[in-house]
Formats: C-alpha cells, structure tokens, sequence
C-alpha cells in the first residue's frame, strides 16, 4: 500500500494506530469529503454540493488530504481546473466509512425515517462487518486487549 | 440496541448514515475517549492520563458523549466521584474502532516505529476486516453504490 506523508506529523499518542488515524482523518468534514470522493465527487463542486459544506473549510480540508496523501490532486482534462481523487491509502478508507455507515444505520436513524443503503452489484445491501479472533470467533472490547508497543 | 439520544440533532446530512455517524461521535477527542473506555479507563482521571487531553476539552466530550448515549456516567462505589462507562451503543462502536485501527496499521506505519497491537484471547493480532457483497465477495467502492432515500 502507498504510505501517506506522515513525516513531522505531530502525533497525539505515536504508538497507537486508532489514534494516528484519527490525527490524519479523524474530522468530520475529513471523512465526509472521502466518502463523498468515494461516491463519484471529483470536482471542487461536486464536494460543496454533496454536503453543503462551507468554501473555505472545503479548501483546507482538501489541502490538508492532499498533503497527507489521502486524496490527489490532478488537472482536469480541460486544463483549466482540477479533479480529486482519493490514493490507494484514501481508498483503503473504504471499510472505515462502511463501519461509520452501519453503526450510524444501528443507532441513529428511527425506523420511519428515510436513510441511503450501500448496496453491492445486485443492488442488495452490504452485510454487516464484524470483527473476528484468530480462529474466527467474533470478538468484543471484553474478549480481545491492547498490547502496547510491540 | 439500545437508541442513542438523537432528537434535535441538527443533522448535517440527514439521509446519510456515514454523516449521522460523524455528527455523534466524528471528532478525534471522542473517538479517542470511547478507545480509552473500550480499553478500561473508568475514571475522569483515567481518560485524562490516557490521551494528555486538556481537562476542560475531556469534560466537554464526555458531557457531549453522555449526553448523546454513548458514555454512561455513574456514581463511583466510593460514592464521591462518577465513573464512565460505554453504553451498549458505545461498545458497538467497537467495529469503527477497530477499522480505525487497521488502517493506520498499514498506512501510517514505518516497520521500525513501536506500535500497539490489538489481540484475541490467545494474544493474537485481530484479522483484517473486509466488506463483503451479500454473496460473500470482497467489495470496494467501485463495486458498490449508494442508494438514496429508501
């Protein structure tokens, strides 16, 4: 996998992968602006489009994963303007935004209220993720710990 | 599940799970107090001591996880403090925290630099999670779409 830029990076707690993910992306507009990216959005407009979101927290967003190697930045084929594009490491973001989605789906929305699926090529909608132990077990906060620098 | 406190959430994307998600818990601060909590902080203290988080920061988060149904706030068994513990939406969090961590796993990572390790029972490393199709096959954004309103 490509590695984003983290170098000089100023980590919360250097050792721990949750948190550096968290410093990189661990914003609201940040992970928004990947899902959309995710959904089709390549042009600055399709990005304030899709949510609204103010011009100039849309421009420093887009810099700082562009910095931090999550999303490219290309001319488009006009010339004139650019297009974004998510990295491999930003498209590697892909199982976070679908863990986002289904907690969201569990908690958040009440029955009669109206909500987007994900849905695979036969239109039918993604199982949920669950993580498992090594031999397979779903696992829990209670059933797994965190070794600490390994 | 038990429903998180959601009435009178200004939404910021009101159809979108993903958004709904980050509304609630999509800040770096809070999602690093419900790591700390899945970890065994209980304690005011022990959040504080967990992350370096600015005391005045931690008691707003936790005010704002309490209050939106993720955190739990109980009278210590001594009976002079308060302990914090996640509720079972909270511990469903448990996916996202482990995405999280498997991400920066492989992206923000020198092989040299100390890391943290997330293992099951038998101290093995967690396997990746991976999305899959309703018919079990791996899925990325390309073979997946979103489907509005239903």
């Amino acid at each position: 996998m490509t590695q984003p830029t983290t170098a000089g990076t100023d980590w919360t707690d250097p050792t721990c992968p949750v948190a550096r993910t968290l410093d990189m992306v661990g914003d609201r507009w940040s992970l928004l602006i990947v899902r959309d990216a995710m959904d089709g959005a390549r042009a600055f407009g399709d990005f304030q489009q899709a949510t609204g979101i103010a011009r100039n927290i849309l421009t420093d967003r887009l810099r700082r994963l562009v910095q931090r190697g999550i999303i490219e930045r290309k001319p488009a084929p006009s010339g004139r303007r650019h297009i974004y594009t998510l990295t491999p490491a930003g498209r590697d973001l892909f199982t976070v935004v679908v863990a986002l989605r289904q907690w969201g789906e569990r908690h958040t929305f009440m029955p009669t209220e109206e909500r987007s699926v994900l849905v695979d090529e036969y239109g039918l909608p993604i199982p949920e993720l669950q993580p498992k132990s090594s031999t397979g077990r779903p696992v829990n906060p209670e059933t797994t710990s965190v070794q600490r620098n390994r």
